[in-house]
This record gives C-alpha cells, structure tokens and sequence, in this order.
C-alpha cells in the first residue's frame, strides 16, 4: 500500500491523527522537498524533529528523485506500507498526480490522507472561497523570459468580480546555467517569491499591457507563512502592501474582487493600519 | 481566546495534533450541527466518540443557537478557552466568518486550526485545483422556487475550459411550512441531496436554457462521503452517474472542463465501468 498523507501547512503537530497512525505503521517513509519543508523542523543535517515524532528514519525526496526512482518506491509499495509525506494536502497547489498514476498503473493500492492546503486556508481572510476565479501563477521573471498568461486570467476573473488567489513562485534545486552548460549539475540556492516581487512584476505587466485589469490601488491579501503559528495576513492597496516586509517565506497573494459586506468588515481587521500583531494570527 | 478548529472530512481520526491539543486545553467546547456531522460518530443521543477522544462535555450548536447566542460564546471566550469545532476547514464550503467577525469586534483572540475541505479533497480525481472556476451551488427546486443562476457560471468556467466544482444541497432544521403558520417551530428531517438529483435539475435547467452549457454526455465526477473510509468517487457522463446509487450523504459533483493527458489517465482509474471496490478509495 502506498499511504499519500498530507501534513498541512505549519509544522509537525499539523498531521492528522489518521496521518500519524498510517506513518507509524509504514516501514519506509519518504518526504517531498521540493515544495517547501521550511517550518517542519528541516535542515540539512536531518529530519529530526518529524522523525522523533514518528519514530523512524524520513528519506528526503525531491523531485528529481520521486522522477527517476518513483519504480523503486512503487515495488517498495508492493512489497510493504510505503508513506509519501507531502507539505499541504497531497493535491493541494503542487500535485502528485504522476506518482499516484503509476503506482495505479502497477496495481498498488493507493491511500491518501487529506489535509490543509493554501487552496482553502486562505480562506482565513474571510473572502469566500466559491467566489474565487481560476488560480494564477506568477514566476520569476528573467532579462528573457517574462511570462505573464496570469494578467488576462486575473482580468477575466476581476470583470465577473471574482477574487483570484496568486501563487508566487518556488524555485528550490534548480540546475544553475553555467552548470549545466558544464555537463555537470549543480544547483542555484533556493529562491522563494516575496509579495513585493510579486507585485512588482504584477504593476509591470499592467504597465506593458494597459487594459487597466488592477492597478497600484487594487485591494489585496498578501499571506506570509499561512497556517503557521507566526502568520501573516495583511490587507491593503497593491501599493501597500509592496512596502511591507512579511519576512521569510513561504509568501502568497490574493487579488480581491466584489465584496459583500462580511467580506470587507474581515479585511477591515487586516489593514496595513494595525501592526502585524493586530494582524490575523 | 475562541479557537475555531477544522475536524476534517472524514471522522474523528481526521483533527490534527495541533487542533487536539487545543480542544484539551478549552474549557468549553461547541461544535457545530449545521452542515454535516454524519460520520463523527454524532447521533441524538449524543457524542461520544468525540467526547471520549477529548475527554469532555461537547456543545451541539445549530445554526440557531450560533446566531442567537454567539454573545454569549464571545463573552465566555472573554473569560477563558472556547473552542468552536467545525467538519472540514473553519473557511471552507461553509464559513464561519461572522462569529469570527463579531469575536474580532469584541476585542476577542481568534485562532483558527485548519483542515481538509471538500474545496481541495476533490482533488484526489487528478482534476487540477487551478483549474477550476467558480463554485456554484445546487439547491433543492421546489415547484415555486427552481433557481437557477449556477447555469450561466457553469457555462463560463466550461467556456473557459475550467472545471466546476457543485456543492449540492443540504437541508438541516429547516423549520416546516406548516409549523411555521401554526407560530411553533418545528423541524422539517435533514435532507441532503444526491449526485442524481442534482443531475436531474442540471439537465433541466440545460433543456429550459438551450445554451449548450452541458449535456448528459458531459463527463462529471461524483463524490460521495469525501475523505470517508467508504468513500466513492467514480468519473463517467451525467447520464452515467445519474444511474448511480452513491449511497450515503454527503454527495458533491464536479463537471469537468478541458483536460490535460494526466488528468485524463487519473480519470481513467475511476470510470463507471469500474465497481466501487475499483474506484479510488
């Protein structure tokens, strides 16, 4: 059996209790990296603060590893109870959909143990979650690669009202350039997007484009560390918040559309006037 | 402090350590009745698999007691822990947000734990979460009252090729007709509705309409008891699953849009040709 189990977005005290009983009874437990491991007690050195907790030896697999051994896993599955930890819920905002795929393929079992993800946490802010549009993507802009198929999503779902939550993008085990044209991977530190950039690049598409779909006064959500215990949930122009520093990732940022009374008395508890103590925690 | 705790979907093996060691440390302990309380072990009699897990009293709150007495949960909140516990997330299909609202006004320290919500469990069907498009909802028709303003949403998120997610009926307390002439409340019995009645009013709304917004041939996925041990999920055209005994509340639908190849496979796995032992469980 393949045991696919969420650990939701703070730290390790964020596991279900069905997760933690399936974990303990998995001979080999593997983790994904390579979305962000950042507050459960990861370092490089170990794993040691979930492995205390479980009670045995946690494999880092990132994602070239699930890639390239995911027929390892799927025979270990065959075998014996295989756990793979995912930070969020297993389909949240990164999927593993082609892992769960082949073990279905192969004929294992596969179970999934949901949890939180960003998708439905940002509900926190008090936006209604069936009022969002279709979810975007912003990545790291380049000199030569500037993509930005997000702007006329965001204006389609602004024109029906509708909210639209940005994920900012992660770029953790990248193969560096020069490396690669060296034959020989090596890999760039890790880059997570900040609610600034994110901004920054969002104002500069606006600019290039011009169909006025948001602009420097649009109300938005930025999100630092969702579903952590030190959480951030700021309210307040794109202006604004570009001038906030929400300190270490992970970061995320919902664009807000028509509002209902409710929705605007909640964010009016999350303005950039409050500090960040005020703000929802 | 008020805490407002997910349960999850599934049972009472689905709290998280972080909501557990909350609830043990409140005082007082509410938990709503209002959308579904049907696999936590919950009966008239009262709650025992809860209460024994927590060890202590609980508060069944209906949606009644919640708005007529929400001062008094905030006042005692004033005075030491209460923890509101809610099946799913605290932000998702249903929301919470106006006892959180009147808590904040009151000076009150909310902490909300997060869980799964059917908002980002259904994507166990492989369907990519962004890609879908605005939720809508399906009420009961009446023979005066046949709303039916999901229609045009549904046709934009297919224009758009974005999935749709349903969220079907529930109907709990309602107060009856009858009863309420007579100036005495009285309960009409839980109703919660089905794949195939939704289906039904879907397609009579497609045929009233004439839009071509779907039709019985459009592929769907139906869910039934979502993040259950007996879950079902199985993808097939309306008309398929309208045939389909889903058993048991809770039942949601998601209309798919255009898909990508892996979704396409992941779907595969869970065709109507399939019995239910074969469908993702």
């Amino acid at each position: 059996m393949l045991y696919i189990i969420g650990l939701g977005l703070g730290d390790e005290k964020d596991i279900t209790l069905r997760g933690l009983e399936a974990v303990k009874k998995c001979e080999k437990v593997y983790i994904e990296a390579y979305t962000s491991l950042l507050s459960f007690g990861l370092s490089s050195n170990g794993l040691s603060t979930l492995e205390e907790l479980y009670g045995k030896m946690i494999t880092l697999a990132d994602r070239e590893m699930v890639e390239e051994r995911a027929d390892v896993i799927i025979s270990e599955a065959r075998d014996f109870d295989v756990a793979f930890l995912v930070v969020g819920d297993p389909f949240g905002a990164t999927t593993h959909t082609d892992l769960v795929v082949r073990a279905k393929q192969s004929g294992i079992n596969v179970k999934v143990v949901h949890n939180a993800s960003v998708m439905n946490a940002i509900g926190l802010c008090g936006l209604q979650l069936y009022r969002y549009g279709e979810t975007v993507s912003v990545p790291f802009f380049t000199e030569t690669w500037r993509p930005d198929s997000f702007y006329e999503k965001i204006q389609r779902n602004r024109t029906l009202g509708l909210h639209t939550l940005c994920l900012l993008d992660i770029r953790v085990k990248e193969p560096s350039l020069a490396s690669l044209c060296r034959g020989r991977k090596q890999y760039e530190p890790p880059r997570y997007m900040t609610i600034s950039t994110a901004i920054e690049q969002l104002l500069e598409v606006e600019q290039a484009r011009g169909a006025f779909a948001y602009g420097e006064d649009t109300t938005c959500v930025g999100f630092a560390r969702l579903g952590s215990e030190d959480q951030i949930v700021v309210a307040g122009s794109m202006k604004q918040l570009q001038a906030i520093d929400f300190g270490p990732p992970l970061h995320c940022l919902v664009i807000v559309g028509k509002t209902h009374p409710v929705e605007d008395e909640m964010l009016g508890f999350l303005t950039t006037k409050e500090t960040s103590d005020h703000a929802l925690q």
